[in-house]
């Protein structure tokens, strides 16, 4: 294990930590708050650290997989425990709960501990709503685009940070993938931001709606989340909810004028039909409880792209829906967006892998000499990508379960648990009962909170770098 | 696909169910019930039948890998649609309850949809505890000991009906092991039928309750199922259910004297751990609530035996129960017994060798150039086997969620829902909520109970012979 470089590239996630901070204390300058000087504070720790780590270059710099694994976990774990510090020195939350706030921010998870987040100061709601930015495209990717690493360094960074069964560089180079990456992500953040000022909203809450459903976070600003915007507000909003869940290698195409290529991947054309199919049951299910048709329309494909697209945002309280529509909310929680998109959950293109599996083996169960190979999108899916996909599957299961037992001590309603450890895993938000939509995270108990904070870190991870940084093989010699 | 050779076998079915109806029909006859003439009726019904079928030999008798999972799945239909008609002829149910309580019976599952039991007829009561003896070991591998069929025959119908995630067979001949299995589970019986008679109870209750223990199927013949007996009779039900959860590989190896490798089998092992960290779990979490602790371990102990077997019996109501302790009802209730018992869950060997593959991926992730190679109790583990394993997993998963799905158009709670699904797809009995073990399962709609009677035949037979038979696969040339 090459110890010198993970401290080294942990140093440099410190400065730029401190870079990342200055928004917020930006923020708290131009409203005058005096909660900035705590994030100030944090700024100068963050440096002071990060500069002496990265202050001399390690002479060893190999980056194999399981430093790859480590390094990522190790990041947004300090990102986390650093960035949950402002809010503790400003003492607007104990610093457990801070730490949760700032996991379920930087995993764009969008899971609160606030019950009335309009008596937050904006520079508190700034912070919470970027570190959804940030989380969103992934710290290492983007530090990636700065560092000078290598090919295979990158590479094994990426696998370890970026979602899906499978990582795919749309240009040569991992370094300019990145960067590609990012162009994108901020061109699409910037273009919503537009659309919601020409909507007339104010510049403050665009910004904040713009970071949290680019990353597909789903922190509000309000207590009632977005139930209070504009009809013109919660559609723009709806359609990026979407579009943000979408691979981003569908954009690339597009740009790069591949439209053929674009609007064959499959997993984009199931997550479609996916959105269409839940819009309409439930339109089914809830559609006459509304005043018109549109109006359930509306409401309901909001909700239905903030559940898949693991935003979290809410227009509805969807809660107190009948159970076929809250079990095919539980269900949308699971599954999740495209993999390279900045949406958490299960990711569909997982879910054709393995639907693909299933119909070959039931077809070598009938003929059991017959050998075929599984194809997606005109590419064969290679048999590791398929072994990789049922082991994060079970691990997934595993996880969730110990989660499910642990939680249960708090002695609060199954539905309340399973949702909360559904809702965190996948990086959505809201669940039901307790945890629904209008409610929030604060009354579990810190143990609790420690087992949501593992569980949104392992989620928006893909499971495996946190399982590999607790495993005693990884840092055996 | 050799139509022939499954309608000939579906013929013999017909000519057994006439002689297993043989047993509820003398029962009325003991207690001269006039429903005893529904059976009387539904014996000739199958008699005719099959031997009109089975009068002549098919030329062709091939049985490939797919005739044998068509003709499991279609036997064990068989079995229940003709084993439901006394039921409905006698008036006692609808059709559609009929044919639910006999596949609860058969697939040893022991939901009821009778809320007043003990107002059935005894002929019923002992038909319903009858099913589970018959569905607790397999019908076909009962067939197969009369039937003079190949050992490839033998194999293929085995290995589509026997639990668990391999076949071991006990002697070379797959016929032979087929008649040992049921000297070991005849044998079993009849010692819980002395156990139980010699502590004072009734013969008829004493029949009832052996057959419903040894093919783990948990029909009571009270309304309050187990509760009411002696503290000698709840304590000899809770060490045969576990008995009956037990490989039956273990007992062969006791019989032969092969103390060491029966002690070695790491699944009957793990099996007995989880009895004793569930019951010391609950313990912990409820134990105060009884007048004494050996009560209150009674009591866990025979709920955690009679949940992790599938059997479902009951002393106490745990839908009461607070929620660590019915968090680890549910996780039991998919854990199930050991592979090769005749208990159904998912079976602890599966859950062993999702954790060892899990484990080698992990190292994998770490070291990609090593190879290794996964063992349980010394032998290799093939990787068709922990594909299967992964097959099964993902389509147990399918079939859950899409069962959710349609059954929770009923507007049942969520819990119940769920719950429903998994106590009869893992053949239990009792769920929460409103199917909780004082309830039952007479309020859902028809069509939830056809998804139901669906789910219980797919658990029993594990997924794939139900899977198969409406796979268009499987039935082209």
């Amino acid at each position: 294990m090459n110890y010198s470089m993970i401290l080294y590239l942990l140093g440099w996630i410190l400065n730029f930590e401190a870079i990342f901070l200055t928004v917020p204390a930006v923020t708290a300058l131009v409203y005058s708050e005096k909660e900035g000087f705590s994030f100030l504070i944090v700024i100068g720790i963050c440096l002071l650290l990060g500069l002496a780590i990265t202050f001399r270059k390690p002479k060893r710099k190999s980056i194999y997989a399981r430093e790859g694994f480590v390094i990522v976990a190790l990041s947004w774990i300090t990102l986390s425990i650093f960035g949950a510090l402002p809010l503790y020195f400003s003492g607007t939350a104990s610093y457990i709960d801070a730490l949760f706030e700032i996991v379920s921010g930087i995993t764009t998870t969008g899971a609160t501990i606030f019950s009335d987040v309009e008596s937050l100061p904006k520079c508190v709601l700034m912070w919470r709503s970027f570190t959804h930015w940030i989380g969103g495209m992934g710290v290492l990717v983007f530090i990636m685009a700065f560092l000078p690493l290598s090919g295979a360094q990158n590479m094994n960074l990426m696998r370890a940070e970026s979602p899906g069964p499978s990582v795919t560089k749309l240009v040569p180079r991992v370094k300019n993938t990145a960067l590609v990456l990012y162009a994108m992500y901020f061109g699409l953040t910037v273009l919503m931001f537009v659309f919601l000022v020409a909507g007339g909203n104010p510049i403050f809450d665009s910004i904040n709606m713009s970071f949290a459903t680019a990353g597909t976070g789903g922190f509000g600003i309000k207590n009632n989340s977005l139930a209070g915007y504009s009809d013109y507000t919660q559609i723009v909003v709806t359609v990026f909810m979407i579009l943000f869940g979408v691979n981003f290698s569908f954009y690339f195409l597009l740009i790069t004028r591949k439209f053929r290529d674009a609007f064959r991947i499959s997993e984009v054309r199931a997550y479609l039909l996916i959105i269409l199919a839940a819009v309409f049951l439930i339109t089914m299910n809830i559609g006459d409880s509304f005043a018109t048709l549109g109006e359930a329309v509306k409401h309901i494909t909001f909700t239905v792209a903030s559940i898949i697209t693991t935003t979290g945002f809410m227009t509805v309280d969807f809660n107190l829906w009948p159970e076929l529509s809250r079990t095919i909310i539980v269900l949308l929680i699971f599954v999740g967006a495209c993999a390279g998109s900045t949406g958490g959950g299960m990711k569909i293109s997982r879910f054709i892998i393995l639907f693909k599996s299933i119909t070959k083996e039931i077809r070598m169960l009938i003929h059991p000499n017959q050998v075929r190979k599984l194809e997606m999108d005109g590419r064969t899916i290679e048999h590791s990508v398929i072994r990789t996909t049922n082991v994060y599957l079970v691990s997934y299961m595993i996880i969730f379960v110990v989660s499910l037992l642990l939680i249960s001590f708090d002695n609060h309603s199954l539905v309340t648990n399973f949702t909360a450890i559904a809702t965190t895993i996948n990086n959505v938000g809201p669940g039901l009962d307790q945890v629904g939509p209008v409610s929030n995270f604060g009354f579990f108990s810190d143990t609790s909170k420690l087992i949501l904070i593992f569980d949104m870190l392992a989620g928006r991870l893909e499971i495996f770098p946190m399982l590999l940084l607790f495993s005693p093989v990884t840092w055996k010699k």
